[in-house]
This record gives structure tokens, C-alpha cells and sequence, in this order.
């Protein structure tokens, strides 16, 4: 018997369902099509939700003027990331575990970025290998990386992300620790037994930590004790023959080291409210990295996007491109391949109307001017 | 059968209602008289509705000081505004199909402000002739124009508007692409069968868009291909034998560049929300755009006016004279012209209640210093 | 049968009910003791409420400091209000018709006075004789004046006033127009017949304004055409042998003007937001006019009034001493005079311990210094 | 026959219910562990409850900037309190009558300070006597002083407090009146008769105050009578061999004047909002006074602490430490001293974790520069 409280989630469609009017439409209709902890889960931040929802309400600090008389007849959205030429300038963030949402996982989000010209942007901790991922994901494609317990392990999935032709390695600096969603606790949610990290050769918990003085904090001499440092970062960036972005910077103070250091590029993210909770939203800092790191510098954006009109403030304010996380688990769960190829769509369509709207033919003019503090 | 949760609208009355003690009110009465979609579509701007409220909570920042002891006994609401002197600073803006509203549309709101003295400013997307709305408006009549598809189409439109004794054009830059209202489209809202556009010559469709380039934007090399663009404006203007206006801007360098161009005068408005969603509210730009036009400019608003200390604000803060959308629609609705007319008398009312009470006799006398920033 | 949504209201009661913990638990009881209409009506303000409202929000954006160490022991609430001195700052400040609450009126308003050492401003409006009320209202009143329809008449009540021993005239000038309250007219409310203005010898309505010019107003030429002016303020000031202070002012150009004609006093207020709805909270422009009229001018305060500790931000904003209005009605519904004596004590005790807390022995120490900007 | 609006309280548990995951969640739980007007009584603060929501507010006026790739696999949590060092920054504010929360009283909340190495600043008005608290609290223990009616009685309890080993004096000041908590009175609070104060000889009311005359006032001439002074805090630091703190400061002025007359440190702090209602978050003034008293005074903070990331913004904004109020009584009634240690627990690994995502190993690297003021 159902509970109608607590109905056995929908399968995922064929087709794109008509409720479907615009990319956010899939965070309320994927709420039919998981289990409720599952959904709590990926909607949630970590602990009490600060961030996450202060990433979505930033957005509402600025407006969008429209612009007049303005011939955006020849405009393109293509955007050059570091190395890379995009065809526009949405990318798939990486999220862990896509089996969350759909039974063929990333294989199903590769499908949809192929199809729409879309960088996807691999996790280690995907619940498909990084190999039959890049089969599908087409030419675009980069690899998220965490650092392993041992160097040894941390090459090894270098190697096979060089070997398996993506372009990229974005390593993720901010997650040292994840605080858990109190919301996801509250529902119950447990990691299901399908969602394992495919990329890891041992499915074992990590090596335990050796026993701690009287005095020791877990947190300190635990879990930070394997923590990376800047000197991992320049072992990891000798060490790739691909170009290294990091991921989770919010400091200026941190952008401007990193570009010191020579990595590509940097992803300005608060790993979608699911770290410090607390931690500012992104695109209250997105501005004053921009200005630290200088105009060039390749920067790119996550947190909160929920819009083409999102995506057009973020670029206004600094991003060359942005990522989108959990739109994806969301359209993935709606209708698999298909449902994230139509939310990249209408990301996409929505940033083409604002940004004829506003008078910008490319993503080049877009540019602080177009916005208006509200 | 009828169902209680969406009831058969009721027909426009003979007489106003009761319950209608100030303009807004005919807002929530119209309820009533409307199918629930059509309100839905009335009420709603576009997307998700940042900037349809946006316009009204703006009003909510700025309060009016009152003052003391001043003789306003010989005080009255007369303003010129371009080439016209009106009675009252409320302009009735062009909006399109009244038959959304009432069986006889724009007829009766015709005879609404031929009774009112007041400016009504007839669609291009009139659901009745522009002709029969001439006859009927009174003589301060202007013609809302939209570019049409060619130019001799647009020349017709406008050599039937001088014929018909308009007396100016207002033609309309900011809707080159209108983004559905996502509440119009959740309520099932389409547009009703005796809601055509009875200006316009060809029922059909626009011509077909050349066949794309397999990388062509449906929005940039679609829609935007026949946008307007400065020279079709300079065209037009050399065209015309009336005095040309500009509706649709919201930002200084636009207005700035219009009035260079020898326009004859600018309406601030953001498509009372209904074009570029997250647009800044009309009032939160008036003032920097009065302040760039300078003084003596010609300056219209639109966006949120909902009383008569609204529209004393928007005079405070640069405009010589408002006009309001949604509320004729909603007063048709209730009660036809016999509604439109009361709605205006009751925002001259308003209106004059706050200018007596603000010590000001007249429209000139209304200025910034009339208010205080909350 | 009484109907549960709308009872028949209570009786005054001869004790005060256990429930009154503090000044504003008066509001809500009375709620009980009052016909709904009644109590929108006095709860109301005008229009569509925005000012009456912001009245209350005002206080909380300020906060006090508490000081720590300070001998109050000698403390003491005495204040000089221009050639009076009270034991307290806190003045009932003239309010039409107590009948509306109490079938005794105004006369038991008087007794609460007298009881409480408070200065009882007796309405031109009230539903008692004034003489009745002086009789019973103690040595501190005052007589708030309206201007009336001729100048005899006018001075005819304050003669009256004279004879009677009040001691000073506060003549109402933001009351021109009242704008109807949209709340009391959707609640029905209209004034019973017990209320009439037992002061003015005509019951029949004001002379009808000469017949209008075809494009009269009825505001400008109508309403307007009987205001006072400048001229009126100088005459009746020329014929008082009272004090003439001014209440209604909130704009510092005002406050200045009147002070240079020589009025005694002046009273912050926007009518507890019953004259110009839109109009700014009182709190908000009382430091403004403060600093404009200089230390030594006297300045009384209302608008918002609910506590001891609004009493005390008002007196570090600027004012000598604070007028309360709604608050006598609903105490004097509740528990007639024992009620608005039971209320002067409450306000004037958590006056008393805010000062004491705040390290404040007397008005006189109270400044701006004691508040922070929240 | 039990309310199901109103139930027996659930007796304290002897072990963590598996609902708490965060130490705020203990106040949602205990709702559940106290009678209705006890646990009404300890959330409230005092008059209408404006302060003590606020001290919570002020924290998401703040957020934290996460750091990357700082080693801080050597850090800890060790802070210099005075002449004392603390393992960490926690400590047990002074809180009256604990037996409200558990039938054991302060000798549960004892044991759990003994147990996490936490100093407990013990109440003047403990329901146990600081001779049995204090042979269970650890070696690190303060004792809170209240001025008594007469200085022998004061001298007796400071000469008690040094016997039983305690090492500070924290004498509070901010409350020399107590305004009821309307929420309490609401709720129908009243004393349990197991509360009484055991550290008092005398269990009778104060001494009378002399007859009052006519015009004295309750508060000034009878309340404040007795407040301390100066003078008495003079007294008190000639009398003490301990160190002597004062708690309540919140004026920057009194901050330093205290500095001045040689006092050890002060604890920023407005009771919990349970002295003057109105009177400003604790947070908000605490910056200003950290500027005011410079970088070297001993300063403590109390008021909202919820969670670990809020005693890192404490510490950020300046605090040595912090102490916790109303969470000690909430995790009492839970469960006794193993909840008050667990609650100590949580709220220190998430300061841990905050700290490393910080990018700081230890209280002294926590600085302004870690927050953004939203």
C-alpha cells in the first residue's frame, strides 16, 4: 500500500512533460519523481541551510536593464573558457552520484551534453566510470578531481582522465569537510546501495586515522590531517599534463594566489551551500574576486543558477561561463537525457531573450553596466 | 454545471459597484467578472513575475510629506505634456485587446475617457478599428504603434492613425520579444477568439523566418531579425507627421540618445513587467533618467500606478504626467466605460486629496522635495 | 442570537482584567469590547494604511543602551512642556468622540487625567461639552482647536476654552481633508448616533460651498476653499490669550515657519496616520525637525506611541514630551477611567524603568546618545 | 487525564536521543522535556520580546569566508580567558534555578562541565549551593555575584566562593530591574517551589523600602534604591581576592570606564534579552567595544549563540570566548549532564569544523578579515 504522504517516486519519461515551462520548473516537478529524502537531499545545503538559499536570493539584488534599438541580429552566446571555445556558456557542474536520480546515472547526463554542445564536467565521485562517461559526453567534457588518500591514487585517476580524452581537470578545494544537511537527516536520508563512487578502485572506507593523542580533535588531527595543501596543489599541477582549474574559491585573497600559482582557471562556488554553511552566496563575492584576478583571468561561476536570466547576471558580474548542479539531478530525474538536454535548452533561450532584451549580441558586452542594483 | 473554484464570470455591471472605494479596488473585483485564466494573464507580467511587483513595492519607498497652511483654493491637475495640454496628469496606456475584458473592448473605454477628458493612447493591438475608437475618444487621442513586418504595412498604420485625428504616435521598442507570463500559461491561458487585432490587414501569420544556419539562434537570427533597430526610429520619424514618442525605456543613455534623435518625448516603462523579467521597477529609474533628459524633456511613466499618491510620487520624481494599464482593464470588466470612467475620477482624486494636502497647487509645484526616501 | 464572529460587545468593566500586562494589551482586549466597525475605525488610519502602520515600525529601528553603574536614585519623569511642568512626559492627546469606547466619554477620560497628574488635550470634536470635561479633568488641559466654518464661530470656542481654564489652544492644521479609512468602510462602520460634537452649537452641516465653475474641483475649489492659512494661524494667534501651539507638523521647512510666527509649540504628528495616507512615519522625521528648530523649542511627539520605551526613543529623538491616542480609547472601552488611569501607570512605569536601566535619572539626560540605529 | 495541548513533561533521558544532530535542535526537544510555562519562561526574555530575537537575527548579518588550502592539522581550540587558559572558547554562562530544567539542578550541569573541560560560571541563584556545584565542576569555575540587600551579605558569598576554589568573580550589572517576560505571564509561569535559591540565608523577601513619599516613584525611589553603583563596585574589587569581571556591558563607554577602574574583563551581554527589552543585540555592539577597549582587554560575549558558527563570528567580531545561555537548560531537561555535555560537544566540533573550513588552526587567527557582512 502507498502512503500518500510518501508515494512511490514516477519513473522517469520519454518526453518532455507540458508542465515544463522554463528550467526551474524541474526542481518542483523532480519532487514526483524521487523518494522525498532523496529529493530533501539534493535540495538541502548542509546544516541548517543558510547558504543554500542565500545563493538563490543574491540574484534578486540586481535587475537587468533592457536596452534599445540595438542590432543583436548577427548575436552568438559562444564564450572562450581558458583553452576551450563553448557554444555557450553553460556548463554541467560536478555532481556526485547521479544514480540518485536516474537508474543510468551520468550516462544519461553525458547523452544530454553531447546533444546540446555542453561541457560536462565529470565527478570522481560519479556512480559511473569517468571512462564510459567520456564515451558519451562528447568532445566537451572536463574531470572533476578530489584529492585520494595517496598520491598513488590521486595519479591514477589523473591518468585515466587524460587517457579518457577530457580536456580539463577542475580539482574541488572546498569540501575538506561537508557538514551534513540537517534537512536530509531530518528525512532520513541514506545513500542508497546503487550510488557507489565507480571511479574508486577500493569500495573500502579510508584508511583510519592513527590514534589520536588524549588531547586530539577529530576535526583537526582527523579529518583535516589528510587535508590538501598548497603543497598538493603544485605536486598536482607538475604533475598534469592538463590544464588544472580549482574549484570553491570565495576569498579574493585565496583567487589571487591561485592565479600566482598558476592554476587555469578558478570556479567562484560554495559547493551549492552543501560545505561551510555560512559561507557567503556566491554571487556576493563573484564582483570583488573579478576585480582582484583582473579581466582576463579565466573565472567561472556556480551557485543558485536557476535562469538564463541568472546566467546573464553572473557573466555581468565577472563569470566568463557558469555551472549548473542541481537543475541536472532534477531534469535527469523528470525525463533522463532528454529532460537535462531541454533544461540546458531553456537556460540557454532564456539567456538568448535577455540578452537581446538587454542589447548584448555576445556574451563579450555584457558587462556590469547592464546590471541595476535593486 | 458550474464549478465553484473557477466560476462563470460575471457580465459587466450598469452601475459601480459598492464596493469600489478607490482604484485598486476594481483590481479585486475584476476577479469576478473575468475568466480565472484571462485575470491570470491580465494580473501577471512575464517569467516568473520579478518585475510586475517590483513596479509596486517601489512606490512603498518613498512617503509624501504634507504641509501647512498653503492656499491651494485656486489649485488645479492641468499639465502640458509635448504638445498637448490635458486636464489631468492620467493618461490611459495602450493597451492591447479590451475585448479580454468587455464584448465591446476599446469602444467603451473610448467613451470612458472622452467623458474623463482624459489622453487614451489606442494599441496597435486594438481589439476594435482604430477608426471606431477615434470616433469615440474624445479629441486627446494618441496611436500606440508596433513596426510591423514591412514598412509599407507600418506606413498604412500610421497614415490611418493621422487620418483619424490621433495626435500623436507612441511607438512601443521594448517588446521586441515577450516572454510568456509563466502564471498566464499554469492558469491555461489562451488568447480568446474575438481577441484579434483588428488594426492589423492579414490575419495570417508573419511571413516565415528564412531557413536557419544550422548554428542560428531561433532568438537572434529568429525573432530579433526584424527588430527595429536607430534606423528604422530615424525612418519612421521622417515619416511621420505627428510627434513621434518613444515607450519602453529604462535606461539614462537610451533616454539621452532618444532625445537626441529629436524625439518628441519618452515613456519610462518596463511593459508594466510584461516584457524583460527582471527589468528594474519603472520608478527605482525615473529619477536618474529625469535628471539626464533635464527638465524640460518630455516624460511620461508607466508601471504600478494603482492611486493618486502614486501618481503624485511618479510627478514628484520626474514625470509631467503617468499612465495606467492593468486598472482599465479591470474596471471595464467590472462596469465598461461607466467603470473606466470612475477609475480615473477616483485617481484624479486621489490625487488631488495628496496634492492639497502636500500644499501643492498644481503639477509644477510637485517636486522631489515633496518626498521623503524611506 | 448573537453571532460568534461578530458578539455584541462587552460592558466597561469596574476592575482592571487580569490580562492587561502591559499598555498595548489594552489594544487587543478592547477588541472584545468594542463593535467590530468601531474598533476598524479607530484602528485604521486612512486610505489603504501605509502610514498608520509605519508609525509602529519606526521604534523598532532604533535600540537603547543600557548603562550600568548610575546613581538614579533621585530620578524623577518631570518634564516642562512650554510654561507648564509635568510630572510626566506623557500627554492624552486629542481624540474625537470617546463615546465611540465608553458611554460616558470623554468625562471618564477626565477622572483617568486628573487621577494621574496627566494633561488631558480636550478635543473640538469630543462627545462631552468641554466645559463638563474641565470640570473633572484636573489643573493640566489643554484645548485642541479646529478652525471652524466662520471666524465667530472659531471664537466662540475659544473663549469658551478660556472661560473654562484650559491653558493652552492646539490648533489642528493636517487635517484639511481626512481621507476615509478603507479598513473602517469594508468593516461598516458608520458613527453611531451618541457621537456628536457636543461643542459646536450647529448640528446642521456646513454652509454648501458655492456652486462650482464647470471644471471645479471639488478638493481644490470645494474642501480646500474653507482650509486656513497663514493669515488664519496669525489672526486667531492675535486673538488668544492662550499659547498657541500647532499640531500636525512634519516637514522642518514647516516646523521653522511656524516657530518664526511665534507659535509656543509645535506637535510632530501625521494624525496617527488619519490625514495623508503615504505620509512618513512621525519617528522618522522627528530628529530632522529637532535639529531644525534648535534645543529649546518646544516640540511634543505622537504617532506609534505603545510603550514606555517608545515614550523613551521619542525623548532622545527630540521631543519634550509624547501625546498617546488610540491607546485612551481602548483602555477607556475596557475599564472606563480606571482603564486609562491603569494605562497612563503602566507607560509611565516602563518609562520610569527604561530610564533607570538606561542609567537616565531625568527626561532632561535623555539624548540621541542613548539610542543606537538598529 | 492528560491535555494533549498541554502534557506531563517526558522525564530527562539517560542517553542522546537520536534527534539531535545540532546543538540548537536541543531547544526544539526540550519543548517536549518541561512544562509549557517553564519552557515559555526560559525562551522568553523580557517585555514584548524585541531583544532577545534579535541577538539571534544579528548573527546572519555576518557570514564566513571559507579558506583553501591551510594546513591546520596542528590546530586546536585553546584560548587564554584572564589569568585562565580553556581547552575551548564554550563556556557555561551563570543561568538561575537550573531545577527548572531538572530535578538534580546545577549538579548535572556540573558534572557535564567537569567532563568537556568547561568553565561554569556559577548563579548567584542556583538552586544548589556553590559548595556542592563546585565539588563537581571541574577545577575550572566561576562564581556570578549579585549585589545583595547589604554588604555583609555580599562579602559573605564573595568569602564562600573563594572557599569552595572558584577563581573568578563576575558580578552582573545589567540587572537591577528585571522586566517580566510577557510571554511567561502569558503562559502562566510561576516559580516551582523546588526553585528557591539555596546560596541565599535569608529565604525571606528583601527589607521593605522606607515609606515612599507622595511622589516617589516605585521604580527610582524604590526599586533603584538599592542598585548598585560606582562606589559599590569599588568596594567590591577592594574586598575580592579573585579577579573581578562585570557582566552586561553594552555601551562602549561603560566598556572602558570599567577598563579603567581595573576590572579583569567584561561580559558583552544584555542578559539574553531578559533585562531592558529594546536594549540592542549583543552582537551588534560587540565590535564597537572590542575597537573601544583595544585588542588585549579581556572580553567576553553572550547573547544567540546557537551554533559553532556563531561562536566563530564572535570570535571574529572579538570575544575571547563566549558563554551559553538558554541551550545549558534545554539539554538539562533532555538529558541531565550527559545532554549539557553533548550540546558542549557539538556546539565545539562545529567551532572545529567552521575553524578548518575557515582556514584557521587556532582562536587567535580569527579575525575580522574571516567574515562578510551581508
Amino acid at each position: 500500500m502507498t502512503n500518500p504522504a510518501n508515494p512511490v517516486p514516477l519513473a522517469p519519461l520519454a518526453a518532455i512533460p507540458s508542465e515544463i515551462r522554463c528550467a526551474q520548473d524541474y526542481e518542483v516537478l523532480a519532487r514526483r519523481f524521487m523518494a522525498a529524502p532523496t529529493y530533501e537531499y539534493i535540495l538541502g545545503g548542509s546544516g541548517r541551510d543558510q547558504t543554500a538559499p542565500a545563493n538563490l536570493d543574491a540574484f534578486g539584488q540586481w535587475s537587468v536593464y533592457p536596452r534599445l534599438l540595438r542590432d543583436v541580429s548577427a548575436g552568438n552566446t559562444r564564450v572562450a573558457v581558458g583553452a576551450d571555445t563553448f557554444s555557450h556558456p553553460i556548463l554541467l557542474a560536478p555532481v556526485a552520484f547521479h544514480k540518485l536520480a536516474h537508474p543510468a546515472g551520468e550516462l544519461e547526463t553525458a547523452r544530454a551534453a553531447h546533444a546540446m554542445q555542453t561541457c560536462m564536467v565529470t565527478s570522481t565521485l560519479a556512480s559511473c566510470t569517468l571512462e564510459d562517461i567520456a564515451r558519451l559526453a562528447g568532445p566537451q567534457r572536463w574531470f572533476q578531481l578530489y584529492f585520494q588518500h595517496d598520491r598513488v591514487a590521486t595519479l591514477e585517476l589523473l591518468a585515466r582522465a587524460e587517457a579518457a580524452g577530457y580536456r580539463a581537470i577542475v580539482v574541488t578545494l572546498d569540501a575538506s569537510i561537508q557538514v551534513a544537511s540537517l534537512r536530509a537527516l531530518r528525512a532520513g536520508f541514506q545513500m542508497p546501495a546503487e550510488c557507489v563512487a565507480a571511479n574508486l578502485t577500493s569500495d573500502g572506507p579510508p584508511p583510519a586515522a592513527p590514534a589520536f593523542e588524549p588531547e586530539a580533535s577529530r576535526i583537526f588531527q582527523g579529518v583535516m590531517r589528510a587535508a590538501p595543501t598548497w603543497r598538493d596543489l603544485e605536486w598536482l599541477m607538475a604533475n598534469s599534463s592538463l590544464p588544472v582549474w580549482v574549484k570553491g574559491v570565495l576569498h579574493p585573497d585565496d583567487a589571487l594566489a591561485l592565479r600566482a600559482a598558476g592554476v587555469a582557471g578558478i570556479v567562484v562556488s560554495n559547493h551549492g551551500g552543501r560545505s561551510l554553511d555560512g559561507a557567503p552566496a556566491s554571487l556576493a563575492v563573484l564582483p570583488a574576486i573579478r576585480d582582484t584576478v583582473g579581466a582576463q583571468y579565466p573565472l567561472l561561476f556556480d551557485g543558485g543558477i536557476r535562469s538564463g536570466t541568472d546566467v546573464f547576471k553572473a557573466l555581468a558580474l565577472g563569470a566568463n561561463a557558469v555551472l549548473v548542479g542541481r537543475l541536472q539531478l532534477y531534469a535527469l530525474s523528470v525525463a533522463g537525457a532528454l529532460g537535462v538536454a531541454h533544461m540546458i535548452k531553456l537556460l540557454r533561450e532564456e539567456l538568448e531573450v535577455c540578452m537581446a532584451l538587454a542589447g548584448c549580441a555576445t556574451p563579450a558586452e555584457i558587462d556590469r553596466g547592464a546590471l541595476l542594483r535593486a
